[in-house]
């Protein structure tokens, strides 16, 4: 059995230790948690550490799948948890991703465990399709939309609005770009073709909504460059019909081959989820699995999904694979 | 540069051609041929070698894509080659890939060279994404569909019946099927409730066609699980309507996470081919790239898709990718 650590415990480390009941070969030792370990209460009854435990615990525990936030807890937290275990995160600020990566590598080349990044759906099962398409087809053209489902980031601009009392934002992609990609036109999209904005809005009582539509649509990177439908609704309603956190998206690659191109081919990979989430914190512990086993065979520093065979997320073998799944 | 040899000239060594001068990392040293090299033209005017000539040529290549037929030539070929050369084939008898990896194994264990093998699409990238949806949502299902697109197998199967001059055979996805598999029904579907087969047939002169159409539908293991479609139509209806060789089809995952499995997600990848035998040659390129990078490192053995880190197949750097694509 795999023994598996969860450090942080919001949505995502909820993912993770539900997925770890589907999970035959890995075991679950316990949630470690920057608040009072007495005030957290698991799902499924798991035990509960204060984080400063984390160093003491080594011996228990192979791989550490750390789900604390992006902006403000990975970037150390991976880094000083690499130190000590398998880690496996799910960085996704991609722009960062570079200098996240030159970070964990030189603390998992000391300690020398293996450190998996940016493992979720994207980056994360996004990127390996990108990675795929471009490699197999390198006459062609990326694209990937995401949706429909729920930006917590956009939900959380608009509850800073004045007025503004609650939301949810859902990024939606455009029909009519998908229909011309899936056509093979290798349409140049702008940002206002790709994608819509579909926000629902509590207003505060006697709040100007006209003010507070206004404000949503017009904020610059968030909402200006997109076409943004604005709907006022009760806290009922909210609490009632949009409590989900749905997502998803495609990855599409044209390209063509034939000695003048003559031969058209379009890749398409699409993601429905019910629960981004519990998705993303799937796919966190697949790669938790490939960390434990590639760190077995002698290797450590930091990967990505780019870096890691297929094979070891599967908790089959490599001869059960082959007569099974190939 | 990558030097590449391909061995056998037909539908998938001319795509493998094709397919090279996409990729800027790599050049064709040649084309080996069982035929007699004289009476053989290539596309691009690459240089043909008599087959037995391989074995002297061992310095100047670096990775032999073969690109003979899975029933007669690879089992012995594959073999062959990896005890001389880094190799890559598509071999597709899913029942007899244990056994080709085995003796494949050995083979190139004992050269120190790295053998790919079942490379393309099915066995490949469709395998590739059953892996990876089972290990991500392993409470789930899988389908794999196969389509639109055209059967060598069953078109010869046609042609061989008496009084059949020629012939073209479609295997279509059932479009219910399809659509409950994405409604997350689960469906147990029977090889009838899977695919359709349309036959597009050339009669001989004078022949009978009711008895060929019974010929075919009744034939087993070929069509008989199938509700068939039969249409006779001219040599150049045929000839210009039914030239292609387009395929294609779908892998689903399918899949529930959450305490109470109260969350669905739905995993599809789809492929659209306008040429079956191009985009599998487009897939062993790839993989001969990462041929040849594995056994830089040091690494030999029979290897599978699943037994590579995707980006070796990628001609940028780690560094790019983790930038571009993560």
């Amino acid at each position: 059995m795999i023994r598996i650590g969860i450090a942080g415990y919001g949505n995502l480390g909820r993912g993770v230790e539900c997925a770890l009941a589907s999970s035959k070969d890995m075991e679950l030792v316990g949630v470690f948690t920057r608040r009072d370990p007495s005030s957290l209460k698991t799902l499924t009854g798991a035990k509960v550490f204060s984080m400063e435990d984390a160093e003491k615990m080594t011996e228990d525990i192979d791989v550490m799948i750390l789900c604390g936030g992006s902006a403000n807890d990975l970037p150390k937290q991976t880094v000083e948890m690499a130190k000590l275990y398998n880690v496996v995160d799910s960085f996704d600020t991609h722009a960062k991703i570079p200098q996240h990566f030159a970070a964990v590598d030189a603390s998992a080349k000391e300690s020398g465990k293996v450190a998996v990044i940016s493992a979720g759906w994207d980056p994360g099962m996004f990127s390996l399709n990108r990675l795929y398409g471009q490699a197999v087809l390198p006459n062609g053209h990326d694209y990937t939309f995401w949706g429909k489902g729920v930006s917590q980031g956009h939900s959380d601009a608009i509850r800073r609005i004045d007025g503004a009392q609650d939301a949810r934002q859902y990024t939606i992609p455009v029909e009519a770009a998908l229909e011309s990609v899936r056509r093979g036109e290798d349409p140049e999209l702008t940002t206002r073709e790709k994608h819509l904005r579909e926000c629902f809005v509590v207003a505060k009582e006697g709040a100007d909504k006209a003010a507070i539509e206004k404000a949503i649509v017009t904020m610059p990177n968030y909402f200006a460059d997109y076409d943004t439908t604005v709907h006022f609704i009760s806290q009922e309603e909210l609490d009632r019909d949009h409590a989900g956190i749905p997502h998803g998206g495609i990855v599409f690659r044209t390209g063509t081959t034939g000695l003048q191109n003559e031969h058209r081919h379009l890749i398409e990979y699409k993601l429905t989820l019910d629960s981004n989430p519990e998705f993303t914190s799937s796919v966190l512990v697949a790669f938790a699995r490939a960390a434990y086993r590639m760190n077995l065979e002698g290797m450590c520093g930091c990967k990505t999904v780019f870096d890691i065979a297929p094979a070891y997320l599967h908790p089959e073998s490599g001869e059960t694979l082959r007569a099974t799944l190939l």
